[in-house]
């Protein structure tokens, strides 16, 4: 096991990264504070993981609940969200009930936006059992719930008290989820560590095959590197914006298609290789990076040409989902191989990278 | 008019307080930062004064939208909730958008949890207009709203960006909110500076009548109380509790009766005679301030007998009521005017008080 510290005053936290950790009270003990805790889970996860983290939290003498959502993006919403503070609620969970979210990233987000609001706050620990959780949405602190206007535009920067990532979990994760989850990896060496990016490069198909050790390596880079970023912009007041690489291209590709129709990290995977191509046609960096991005974002069996929306449309959803910010569409794009930076894009550029992509 | 400051360092704040302030556009200047505003009221205090801090805010150049939800705590919900939800993100609002919550406690409540959830956090600015949020709700970032299985269970510590009190709006207040108002401004008094206490004493009637030099004064004091226990316990892990004076009789008042059969400050009227009287039976205060309290709190035209819901019934709704806290009940009671304890109480003085006071 390693264990990582994400560093925030006193809102830091330990993130634990290694196997069999679902089983090991120890690790959850100096979280677990009161009497009770409430393990939030979905229907898939709830029969492969629950009875053993149930087993484990009553082990340190816990008073144990279990809720079970439904599964699917299309739940992360406040009637959902409802079904955790109807059950706190009628068990008189007080101020110091910890919530366990067992799960991917919609679990999550919810599970964290509950322990944000329950009370005005309580405690709660994340157990990421997808890749993309436990590389990306299990640390930082952002939770939320979708409106039917905008996804996660309700929520709140809440930290959890721990991390707690069982890379032997992910042996139950379907190929295509897995694939979602590297493009998460693979966007933090781009950002941030060359190095990294060439390992992952070396490793993709021990990674693609679920090796154990393979894969609790790039879940350990992944968290070092966003928990860097995160401790020094907790709330994306500025340098946080990096770790959204490949997401303005990717957000338009989803919501474009419907969301659901491509999982998240395959449109962040195709993203990827846009932002790079028009890194490259900017002068940022040589053009033989975006053959890089693509072979490897090829290799972890994820999309790299975008769906035929149209270079207006997918112009027109970019400035939608970048309205946020204030007018102009703002994208995070390479100035070399693991190096990240913020800009504006010019309209023929950016027109060149959609034509040359989809 | 008189400016104090909440001081929670990054989070520091000015409260103004004066006459006429709903018209300085100045006051308002350094704390909407965005192109837009918007304004959250409800049916009863938008025909008075919502046109006048849309021009206020518009003199500042800022797109203004008004959202008027309907009056009462029976609508402080997560349906009403999204009332402002909706509204923003039908307007594109971004993440500098400011939410101004003009209106009494459940506006300032719901206004300021919209803007602790809306896209993870936005500004905004309370601008109460009733004596009760004057004197306390708008002051120290409690937000929330309430849930089928109970009051304010779920919400956020979201401090103000500044609170903007103009006591004019007060001569708009009914006599029987005025006085529940007043409650607070005497609980302040007695918890924590007597002499501001015997103040509110010799200046009843003048209070009562509506005198805005009397009122000033008394928001002014109560601001600067309640500013300086929040800045020395923001979350409430320990001294905030001395703030909930009266308010565990008074919460069990609220829940025998049905929520809204007696004003918030009506219930802790009589909850503050009734822990001075527990505070005396146990010997932590002489016996007569009992009979000072009931007097003031007559004078305030505040009930002080509780109604007759049986000794039983109180203890188990206190129960209910403390069990966000592990078990015991914990009372807020004096040691001497203008200092609060926080301490467990003897069944049977506990029995005698609600004997007496019932």
């Amino acid at each position: 096991m390693t264990t990582l510290k994400l560093d925030l005053g006193q809102r830091s936290y330990p993130i634990h990264i290694g196997t069999g950790l679902l089983d090991q009270p120890e690790l959850f003990a100096p979280h677990v504070a009161g009497r009770q805790a409430v393990i939030v889970t979905n229907t898939t996860v709830e029969p492969l993981y629950a009875a053993r983290l149930v087993r484990t939290l009553e082990a340190l003498g816990k008073q144990v609940r279990t809720v079970v959502l439904p599964d699917g993006e299309a739940y992360k919403n406040w009637q959902t969200l409802n079904q955790i503070f109807d059950s706190m609620l009628s068990s008189q969970a007080d101020r110091k009930t910890t919530l366990v979210a067992l799960g991917g990233g919609v679990v999550g987000d919810m599970t964290g936006f509950a322990a944000a609001c329950y009370m005005r706050g309580v405690p709660f620990v994340q157990v990421p059992t997808t890749l993309l959780a436990q590389v990306d949405s299990s640390v930082g602190g952002k939770t939320g719930i979708n409106h039917p206007l905008g996804k996660n535009m309700i929520g709140a920067f809440w930290q959890p008290n721990a991390v707690i990532a069982d890379v032997s979990t992910l042996a139950s994760l379907p190929a295509r989820e897995l694939a979602a989850g590297m493009a998460e990896v693979i966007k933090h060496g781009a950002i941030a560590d060359a190095e990294f990016f060439a390992w992952v490069e070396a490793h993709i198909d021990a990674l693609n095959g679920g090796d154990v050790d393979a894969l609790a390596h790039a879940v350990r880079r992944s968290c070092e590197i966003k928990a860097s970023v995160v401790a020094r912009d907790e709330r994306e007041g500025g340098l946080r914006a990096i770790l959204n690489f490949g997401h303005t291209f990717g957000h338009a590709i989803e919501a474009g298609l419907g969301y659901g129709a491509w999982l998240h990290g395959e449109a962040v995977g195709c993203g990827m290789v846009m932002a790079t191509d028009l890194s490259c046609r900017m002068g940022l960096t040589p053009a033989d990076l975006t053959e890089r991005m693509a072979a490897l974002v090829a290799a972890a069996r994820l999309p790299v040409k975008g769906p035929a929306l149209g270079e207006d449309r997918y112009i027109e959803l970019m400035h939608v989902d970048k309205k946020a910010e204030g007018g102009e569409i703002r994208f995070v794009l390479l100035d070399r191989l693991g190096s990240a930076v913020v800009t504006v894009a010019p309209d023929e550029a950016l027109r060149a990278t959609l034509h040359a992509n989809v």
